[in-house]
């Protein structure tokens, strides 16, 4: 089955200059929730969908879904589905989200122009704001389809100004009706870049997902004692981002040893650091950090905040620092389904597309749809790694690629 | 020669109340150059020299004297002059500044009370904005007064609101004429609070400052790469946090050896650290720190700050990171008078007081005094070590003790 790679990035291309940013790096665009760019993304989507035959509906929290439903599927059978997000970080990459929106839809158009038949219907989905830069943390829409937020509370939820969500749905005549249900789905299958650059330095076009990451975030402090740099002798001081700089070396010294003898997808990031009172004439009294842990295996996060605890129970005797740690937010693991990674696989194979099995360590709507239905996750190539910045890009041909790797999957998937 | 411990007190009582802070840990105040406790704190300075028969005059810069020529003076004569300043940190402490300017008015009283007949006239002064919160970065008025900054160039120094310092003065009622001269003093001497625990610690009331440490700040920037915590594997990163942290350690390493095996007044401290992007789930790409380096020692200070830059090197090297060192401020080590050390410790001798020689590591208006006439400073105990807090205390007993070295010492220099 082949794919019309022009179709495929006119969609791309076109859904680009919504929130475009300039930039001389690459191309940027800043596509938030409920804004303007977002209304003529979703509206873009929309004709599209409508454009292939697609039945569109929007449910309450904004979710697109628009539904094949060919004359060789039972219309009552549970669909397959695919699909991704429209939204942006500010200033991010122009291939994070639509790629696999559109790839979806062009694997529906590309099934339909071969005559392919399956016997379910198959859905191409677009949720609402993956990456959590108004409304949320992340992962809203999805949330809401798998049903571990309800639509009510997802309504609710306000922006930095105030503004709620069901607000600015409605401003930008998104705010649907009932909600799209991803449990209904026999299964589900989402094409994202990778945003690492193993598929580049393998050489391979496309990836497919094992397991994405659990996530784990701690909040630390570390508090000292806030004095004159010039008037306290250095054997006088309990000086936090001293202690802090300990820490963050050890949390690096950790991940660096379990990913060298137990695992190397783990990782561990301070990602942030805040210094009180942050004068360089005055001995740092309270550090506080934001701690990144990951993995596929539940047992190394486990490890990994354990050393992390340990670091600052060594601090607290060693430099007489008093330290906090609270852990606010925790993802399990999340494997993806074998019945999907086989249909990828098998799907390249008869494509003579080489494919590489790798996790997932970004989070991704798929980690909620997984909760509730047979799930997987494809790669497509980033160079160098970049994403959630203009830089990001990926090959017009890697994207047919993937999109060709998808569409066989969905059609075994779908019973064709 | 005996002072009054309660006039004394009363004189730093009553200006406490000028800008007083509500706190339940000891008592505060704000007093910012230009503002109405400013005027308040002033004016009832200018009354108290009054009182006491001085000769009050307030130059350009705002700054405060007030000279008392007794019969026993050759009016021509070079005045001995000790003082202080004022002002305060926000929310700082009653007795950095005030108790210098008010034990030098109680010096004056004292000698006069006792009998006492200098040769010199004797000046009380008070400074300009010695801690640098609003107009400068500290030692205004001092700076002036040796001659080292022009009263133009100091008058149109801005805050941060666009008031023009000329302005605040004229607005309080303190922007005088002329130009208070430090180089006309035969000898300069400043009570103030120690501000660390040394004097606690050996159990001695009085210090004699040997030497005011040099001060150097540095501008510090590490680049490494900014990218996704979960996406990029541990062996890809370039974080630049990591290397900071092991700066940070490397800078206070370096300090504590040199304190060990060279020169136990050194300091070095990293103050401050500021991370880019600063987000929990993001790889740090920048962060820039400021570092302090102090010492008696010139040569120790620039040892210091080679074992800096020699750490950003091998950051360079090991991490892959790159940097930037700048040094926009570098002040050297500022040696008190042989002749003005005496006078106190023959002072503290005669009042069977004990004194002990220590160094200062904060800055102080001294320094500047010193460049133009033989200067000095004495130092009072300060509990725990804190100032620039409302738990900032000196017993009133201690006050005392340290006054009567203070008038004892001007008295010697005074030609009494």
């Amino acid at each position: 089955m082949n794919v019309d790679a022009e179709r495929l990035r006119t969609d791309i291309e076109r859904t680009a200059e919504f929130g475009e940013v300039e930039s001389d790096e690459g191309r940027g665009r800043t596509v938030l929730t409920g804004t303007e760019a977002n209304r003529e993304a979703r509206e873009y989507l929309v004709s599209r969908l409508e454009d292939a035959g697609l039945d569109v509906r929007i449910d309450a929290v904004g979710n697109v879904a628009g539904r094949w439903t060919p004359e060789s599927a039972d219309p009552d059978a549970d669909p397959v589905a695919a699909g991704s997000h429209l939204d942006s970080v500010p200033e991010g990459g122009i291939f994070d989200g639509p790629l696999g929106v559109y790839a979806a839809l062009e694997a529906v158009r590309a099934m339909r122009d071969a005559g392919v038949e399956p016997t379910r219907p198959v859905e191409v989905v677009s949720f609402t704001e993956e990456e959590g830069q108004r409304f949320a943390s992340g992962l809203l829409g999805s949330s809401v389809a798998a049903g571990e937020r309800s639509v009510e509370d997802a309504l609710a939820l306000e922006a930095d100004d105030g503004t709620a969500l069901e607000t600015a749905l409605t401003d930008i005549g998104f705010r649907g009706e009932g909600r799209l249900d991803a449990s209904d789905w026999d299964a589900w299958l989402e094409l994202h870049v990778e945003q690492s650059e193993r598929l580049m330095d393998a050489g391979v076009p496309v990836g497919v997902v094992t397991a994405i990451t659990g996530i784990t975030h701690c909040e630390v402090t570390i508090r000292g004692e806030a004095d004159h740099a010039g008037a306290t002798p250095m054997g006088d001081r309990t000086d936090a981002l001293a202690a802090a700089s300990e820490f963050v070396l050890d949390v690096e010294r950790a991940a660096n040893e379990v990913v060298a003898e137990e695992s190397d997808t783990a990782v561990g990031t301070v990602g942030s650091l805040d210094v009180r009172p942050n004068a360089t004439n005055v001995v740092p009294g309270e550090v506080t950090a934001g701690v990144d842990v990951r993995d596929v295996d539940r047992d190394v996060m486990t490890e990994l905040v354990r050393r992390a605890r340990r670091s600052l129970a060594r601090l607290e005797r060693e430099r007489g620092v008093e330290t906090e740690f609270r852990r606010p937010f925790d993802l399990e693991p999340t494997p993806m389904s074998d019945r999907v990674r086989s249909a990828a696989h098998d799907a390249g194979e008869q494509a003579g597309i080489e494919t590489l099995d790798l996790h997932s360590g970004a989070a991704h709507d798929t980690m909620h749809v997984a909760e509730v239905t047979d799930a997987g996750l494809l790669f497509a190539p980033s160079r160098d790694g970049i994403s959630h910045n203009p830089k990001e890009w990926t090959d017009w041909d890697d994207c047919a690629t993937a999109t060709r790797v998808l569409a066989g999957a969905l059609a075994d998937l779908g019973g064709a």
